[in-house]
């Protein structure tokens, strides 16, 4: 038998998982101060459930990956793939609900699709939506929380924000008739260019003047100013004056780390509004942190029978904020206990120092093994321990202990009271 | 389409999510005082990894209610069922490890068994493990550990010890055979009594001699000092030092609330020496609120290859702790947001006060529609927020917002200052 992780899975180990729990605990604070609430639902879904929204018109090969299992009475079940899906689902099963409806959403979701680079099967989501308002405070709100989220982890960042309505309405105004198509080859302008995309339209079979009519308006430097003396069609002027209410109410809300940019389009199929994305500023853009938009018809499609639900959301990304942050060195994911005590026949003494420590709120070891003095400090060091507190009869008849600092090697005789009082002033400087 | 979860899973709302929140940081800081660190593992593992443990004598009933599925290579895999199995695959997976390695986990587990009152088909686990050292300091760190806990959510528990060493020397001073079966029957003591104990034990083929013999020593009243004159097989007089020594250790750490019960079984078959559970003290019984032992066969059975791995390990039940803190009203489910403002006719104004609020650490909502006043005091009242703060143009006028008690109906101008500084101080009284 090969031992072995599941593949497209992998441990986290405690840097890690450290560096998540506060980046998670942060972020749940803002969103709590924000009036978004937890909701948690399961992993194990209905096949139902999680197909309903394929039947609504999502693109169907998200279907191929979700990983399918049977309970023992032969259900058709699935393991989730976003954290959408299911409040979609809480929706429907909650008809009394208060809307607006703010819930955040945090857990792992699984997707059975090829693995590449920094791409698992099994990964977390952290995801914020309004449902049930079509008020642009919602997109908003929800904005400047974004923007509140990431200055709490010490992060500065741009948020590019853009509305579909903007966008189909220029295509429309180039005569360009397969709107969905055409969005996802201006997504990736940023990866391709402004020729690689002309080419993917050209394919796609649009002339070079209706080619030229798209990029007369979707420039990087377009101003919303400009863009209001240029496009005329209803639903592109509809989509402009909700951005101008978005841009509004955030300057209201002094969020100033907002720009426009019309050629973001955002992949997915069923932004109806506003799309919006995070990136670090003034850093090496590995990919965007957090994004997300408002779509309007996909849980009341999910629904069905016409009823009509709002929504707005955003997905952040809790793996490129780790490695975002341990990039920039904003946290280092250092193991946070901070002594190590290593009893030299003094068990009991050496006992009631560690609970001592742990009493003052420092995060404290004892070596639970017979292992001699070296021994024990070479494990304190393994472990990146960064004091050793040594307990020998000597030191107890001074009624002292001997601390070691285990990066310099230096040992200081000192009072357990002195040593809370040393370890303390080294907590607040820490992470 | 029926919309619903899928069988045995729930959604967990905000109320108790908050409260599911609050309580998993809280432990999660005792532990990491504790010098446990975080490993997070995958919910999907390899069907080998998952039914090594049955091969290694394990109870193979549980092996039939693990959710199995297969990934587009065809590989089989399962959900995990418990924390200790990945534990066993991680200790496997990473030889250098060094131990002792201490490691908390909190996570969902899958079984697809019977759906009972209170057991569902997806759950959460918290499990707090030592590896690789059979020190009684382990089993007593541990136990401190989990006083301590119970101790950050003001909850007083008792905890009974004991140790499989000392019930295997009991039953073969009295002449049984299959100690395990008769660990089973004893078990159930608190709940069938003395009388239905026997009956199980005669049923398996003991005579009342040696029925009685077990039960001369197996008495909830029985002291440590007591059986140490009675006990006396090797086996029995092994675990009776080792419990000396644990509870040595635990008064040397100043822990009091734990007492001796030789009655304490515990059913998993794989522990080996330390067995404990927290009970609320003075409370009703419902559960016990965390229990666990010493397992140190069960990780080199898994590992193979003749290797040794002592372990001692706890696991914390999430949802009977949930309960007992709302029986007890120690700490109430209310939604934490604590102001819900209402502009009339004043947007951008109310978003300024909002910001406010929300810059100073307090939760607070804007209403997001364009409902009128009672509409929107009728939201804050669903959503049991307390305050709600009304800005029209007259108070605009005053330099003032009207605060509203939601519960008294009473309405007060005042500065935002004066309502940040009313809404903090209700903070810090506030769960």
């Amino acid at each position: 038998m090969k031992i072995q992780q599941a593949k497209g899975t992998r441990d986290v180990q405690a840097a890690d998982k450290l560096l998540k729990n506060k980046i998670v605990n942060t972020f749940q604070e803002i969103f709590e101060r924000y009036g978004f609430m937890p909701l948690e639902t399961p992993i194990l879904e209905r096949m139902d459930t999680l197909s309903a929204k394929f039947a609504a018109g999502e693109n169907s090969d998200a279907l191929k990956e979700i990983f399918r299992l049977k309970d023992q009475g032969k259900r058709d079940l699935g393991l989730r793939f976003d954290l959408t899906v299911p409040l979609a689902r809480y929706v429907a099963m909650n008809p009394t609900l208060k809307m607006p409806f703010k819930r955040y959403a945090v857990g792992r979701v699984f997707r059975d699709g090829p693995i590449k680079l920094g791409r698992y099967r099994e990964f977390w989501q952290m995801d914020i939506d309004t449902v049930g308002t079509s008020s642009m405070l919602a997109d908003a709100e929800i904005v400047a929380m974004t923007a509140a989220a990431f200055k709490a982890l010490d992060l500065k960042v741009k948020i590019k924000i853009n509305n579909r309505k903007v966008l189909n309405g220029i295509l429309e105004q180039a005569g360009i008739k397969d709107k969905e198509s055409a969005i996802i080859a201006i997504d990736k302008l940023d990866k391709i260019g402004k020729s690689g995309v002309s080419e993917e339209l050209k394919e796609r079979g649009y002339t070079i003047k209706q080619i030229e009519a798209v990029f007369s308006l979707i420039s990087p430097k377009m101003t919303l100013a400009q863009l209001r003396k240029k496009l005329t069609t209803d639903i592109g002027k509809e989509g402009l004056q909700e951005l101008t209410d978005v841009f509004s109410y955030l300057k209201s809300m002094d969020v100033s780390q907002v720009v426009f940019d019309v050629s973001l389009a955002r992949g997915l199929a069923y932004y109806t509004g506003t799309v919006f994305e995070a990136y670090l500023e003034n850093g090496p853009v590995l990919s965007s942190l957090a994004g997300g938009g408002r779509y309007d018809n996909m849980i009341g499609n999910y629904l069905g029978g016409g009823r009509v639900v709002p929504a707005m959301g955003i997905s952040f990304g809790i793996e490129p904020t780790i490695d975002t942050l341990k990039a920039l060195g904003k946290i280092d994911g250092t193991i946070k206990t901070k002594a190590f005590v290593i009893p030299i026949n003094t068990v009991d003494e050496s006992l009631k120092v560690v609970q001592d420590l742990r009493n003052e709120g420092i995060a404290a070891d004892i070596s639970l093994g017979k292992k001699g003095v070296s021994k024990n400090l070479q494990y304190a060091n393994a472990l990146s321990i960064p004091y050793s507190i040594i307990i020998g009869e000597n030191e107890l008849k001074k009624k002292k202990v001997l601390l070691r600092d285990m990066s310099s090697g230096t040992e200081t005789l000192l009072s357990v009271k002195d040593v809370v009082k040393k370890l303390k002033s080294l907590k607040k400087t820490d992470g």
